[in-house]
């Protein structure tokens, strides 16, 4: 295939878009790839398109490779389906809702579990039609509140979803073990570096997940790795418990001055200044940090939690968030505040919060009320000595004893992770990254198939409910993590599996000789089966156009100018920066050798040994 | 590409889908290409996306061939660009809308005229980019009020829609031509016959409009045909006015007694009983009925009009909403005429209707009010002579004449076409057909590219608005037409072109040999690079699999059965019900031969060369 550049529908721009904060962001637009519609909306013109398809069919090879079979579903769906799992209301304001003219709920599908779950009911009834696997690429729909980097965070996007039907648990497993296998194959073949982490299910529900993040600065989710092989998203780490201490001998609590002690800092500060510690100075990890959020279940009212954590650690609301999914979670409000007059703000502590309430009350039904919830972080077990809110202004309690003093409702998994945290298997200190989410697989286990009544009938003709597996990749999130790890400073550089054209022909200078020449050149590796973008621009002068090749990052630029004199043009290889000069008349041979060991190249494993050999 | 009937994601049903009228419908359901998700939106089966990729494909390289660039649109758009066309409002309930999480406003496209103006000015500004063709296939969405016949019309739908972009007239006029070749070569590849017709533009606007129908009993159009090549759109017709006849000498209009006759029918009894004629018995074409309609138009409130039509026609609501739009019409509600009392209903006449009406004032800015506005079908002119309503119950007047006693606020085309109405070119009588619209050709003109804005420098740097055409092709839709015009009773029956599979093997019986033979005819197949669907179910009654073989309608089927003990095997072509017996060592070469003689076959032009080549 051949294109010419002077009718080519792109146009290069020299300024960075005024909303894109990632290189790839900027590149891709910049190059004429994508083109903002609206927040977090693309358009996809020529260039751009050719890249998306490539990506798809690289994945949908992988797929069918493992006997995935490829379906399309509608991005409107009725609301029925999801009201049924709940998921119409667990999504939160991330679904987009609207509907008909006859006022009939819809949704623009984020997933399509339900969908999925109710075809294969729709169509299968005997064990013997499974293990199933199901696949589409399809466009998908979440209104993110807070869209990001281009393509990767949108609300409108191309993700490939693939769903597995099973009897029994081992053929979930031989199911997600494939699907493992073939994100395996897609991420090298791509050439894009992976890390498989452990990862918490969110509204998907189920068991078993796991992430494939590929590291990157820019990347939204924050990983940990321990040298023994651990890996998990943060939101996914437990803390390792240690052993209770013994209570007996340890001294009574005292209730000491702490002026203006509101924060941390200042406590550790005018505990140090007013009552110093004997043997060392106080510490921030001395103190129990009592901190007030806001949940709002699907379909509850609006409750306060106070979670608490060493004083040392910040509460991570991502982890936060997970921990209490489906939920909604803010911080509370003054309002909120306002109607526990209990919690004095920065002097907050265990004595009036959960099971050491004084107003705590048990209803008939046996749920507790009159106080505010209260979970700990997991290190906070048994005999740990703690300084904390005494629930009066200026006024800390000192020597507050866990298992003697006060007790919690429950523990949660909130606090940061840190770098150097011991890793729950006990493989080591945990290194913290940064990572973007190309893969995400999912063992949903009988979830969907429950609610929406998806059952078989097994060897014995008694029906069994079907386990299910759920297995996302986000195409256009890929292609975005592709553009930005491959990258250079002055333009994109795709790998050859997916770049939009093959070669790049440069045509330069006025000489007629030299647009003679190039054009022969692009329509000879036209015939050979290569994608040619040739540079036909007249009166386009050669600064621009190397600027433009560079932009756009296509593999191979072939120079055809002031060497044709000497009977040379000149062959650059984007990815490494490579020269070279070759003969006119040996100029396709090379260009077709050189992307044939372009595409061999790619295909390198990249997954570091550590996490990819685990299993 | 070989895929085994055992495990491919198929079942294909014995009944008749419940709210299937169509036979396309009802098959593609039976056969296992697509299912019902939601009224007008359907999901693909993996055998149905296989033909619809298949059909986009042929699409694609007939939009490239005329040099058509591909991009790729968002389906969720913001309603800015929407509502500066004003089509936000004149869509009406046809468009999806919908809020994002901050409450602004987004639809569901319908169409992209929009979208692909303001691309074109944020890219482009000179003269010399033109002329320019896009074109994407996307999903679209209209909430349509009567979604029917499966994918005739849905409600979310694959459609090719493209633009073209140029600087006058002229270049408009040579990239609508250029498109309007590319349908006809797509639609010859489909072997889908097709009829040219003269259309009007609705709520896209523009000036010249042509339908691509496609011939069929099923169709929701209507078309009228002349001898002499004339062809419209029924809505399009425009109706021949007659010469006005002299006034003078007719005698004055008389008020009779007309008991019971609120309809034509009994009007008519009622005259030749009551008020005989001498010369000849008394019409309905004697008789103007007055019908009263109601009004909406997208910013404005809700008025009545009264259309006068002569007695023996109906008002063809499809050609008057064409006439009103962006207006949206509906018949008048009892509360309506209650509004006016001088609406006898059954009884009214011109004298209390538009200028004829002594309550009708003029406004300060010359409007005029006080009297229900009043249009008349084009062949009520001056000097004709009609019995119509005395505005009283059971009255009626004679002998009114056009242009002495009654005037109108103008003309509409509302009536019905008939067979043998006199084309408008003078071309001959009418024939009136049905047709399903396969695709649409408009030239916009400037009324996108004024509203937002798309203006390129000439050759002398001033700023021109561009001249916009734009094309769609319904490709689901598509796929139904040819599945409709194909099938036979018992089942589908694919073109070679856009089958999903070229070739289904079926094994019958229970003979390991026959599986064996059969598989290594599909294995050979493969290798040649035809699509096999191999049925190698154990189990399944021989019976079985031929009624699955004529439902799915590939092609070639390739029965390996009893024959094999003599070894042959059984081809039998699909379209013809040819069968033809061939040695077991002949059949792979024979069923190439077949399946190139089949794609070959396509392609011949099924357009009525009448309309052809009318230009």
């Amino acid at each position: 295939m051949l294109r010419t550049l002077s009718t080519y529908f792109v146009r290069t721009l020299r300024e960075d878009p005024a909303d894109a904060e990632v290189m790839s962001h900027k590149l891709l637009v910049r190059a004429g790839y994508i083109r903002r519609t609206a927040p977090g909306i693309y358009t996809w013109l020529p260039l751009g398109l050719r890249v998306l398809r490539k990506v798809e069919a690289v994945v949908r090879e992988e797929m069918e490779r493992i006997g995935g079979q490829e379906v399309l579903f509608p991005a409107l769906l009725p609301a029925e389906p999801y009201k049924a799992t709940d998921r119409w209301d667990e999504y939160g304001p991330t679904l987009f809702k609207l509907q008909d003219r006859k006022e009939a709920d819809y949704l623009l599908a984020p997933t399509h579990e339900e969908m999925f779950t109710l075809l294969v009911k729709d169509l299968y009834s005997s064990y013997k039609d499974l293990p199933l696997t199901l696949f589409q690429i399809q466009t998908k729909y979440r209104d993110e509140a807070r869209p990001r980097a281009g393509l990767i965070r949108g609300r409108e996007f191309v993700m490939k979803d693939a769903y597995s039907f099973d009897l029994d648990e081992d053929g979930l497993d031989a199911s997600y073990m494939l699907e493992r296998g073939a994100y395996q194959a897609i991420y090298t073949r791509l050439g894009l570096e992976y890390v498989i982490v452990a990862a918490v299910s969110g509204a998907m529900g189920g068991s078993r997940s796991e992430e494939f993040l590929h590291p990157s600065p820019i990347g939204e989710d924050t990983f940990v790795r321990s040298p023994g092989g651990y890996a998990a998203n943060a939101e996914a780490v437990t803390t390792p418990v240690p052993a209770a201490s013994p209570i007996e001998g340890l001294p009574e609590a005292v209730v000491l001055e702490t002026p203006d002690s509101t924060t941390i800092i200042a406590l550790v500060d005018r505990a140090n200044e007013l009552h110093p510690r004997a043997d060392r100075p106080w510490r921030a990890s001395d103190t129990l940090k009592n901190v007030v959020v806001a949940l709002t279940p699907p379909h509850g009212e609006r409750e306060l939690l106070v979670v608490g954590v060493p004083g040392d650690r910040e509460v991570d609301m991502k982890r936060l968030e997970a921990s209490v999914s489906p939920a909604e979670v803010e911080m509370a409000t003054p309002e909120d505040l306002a109607a526990h007059p209990e919690l004095v703000p920065g002097y907050i502590g265990p004595q009036v919060l959960g099971p050491n309430s004084p107003k705590r009350t048990i209803d008939e039904d046996g749920s507790p009320t009159g106080s505010v919830r209260y979970l700990l972080d997991p290190r906070i077990v048994g005999g740990t000595v703690w300084i904390t809110g005494a629930n009066a202004a200026n006024q800390h309690v000192f020597g507050l004893v866990k298992g003697r003093d006060f007790e919690a409702d429950g523990t949660i998994e909130a606090a940061e992770v840190r770098e150097g945290d011991e890793a729950p298997d006990g493989s080591g200190p945990l290194h913290l990254e940064r990572g973007i989410e190309i893969g995400h697989i999912f063992q949903l286990g009988r979830k969907y198939a429950t609610a929406l009544g998806l059952t078989v009938l097994d060897e014995n003709g008694k029906a069994r409910v079907v386990t299910m597996g759920s297995y996302g990749i986000g195409i256009s999130r890929v292609l975005a993590a592709v553009a930005e790890s491959t990258c250079h400073e002055n333009g994109l550089a795709w790998p050859a599996q997916i770049a939009p054209f093959d070669v790049h022909v440069v045509a330069t200078g006025k000489n007629s000789d030299v647009f003679e020449a190039a054009e022969a050149i692009s329509v000879e590796l036209d015939g050979d089966g290569l994608d040619v973008l040739y540079d036909d621009r007249k009166k386009v002068s050669a600064g621009v156009k190397f600027a433009d090749s560079e932009l756009i990052g296509i593999p191979i630029t072939v120079v055809v100018g002031r060497g044709l004199t000497t009977g040379v043009v000149e062959i650059r290889t984007r990815e490494t920066g490579k020269r070279e000069e070759v003969p006119v008349a040996e100029a396709v041979r090379r260009i077709r050798e050189l992307h044939h060991s372009l595409l061999a190249g790619a295909g390198t494993p990249f997954a570091s040994s550590s996490v990819d050999g685990e299993d």
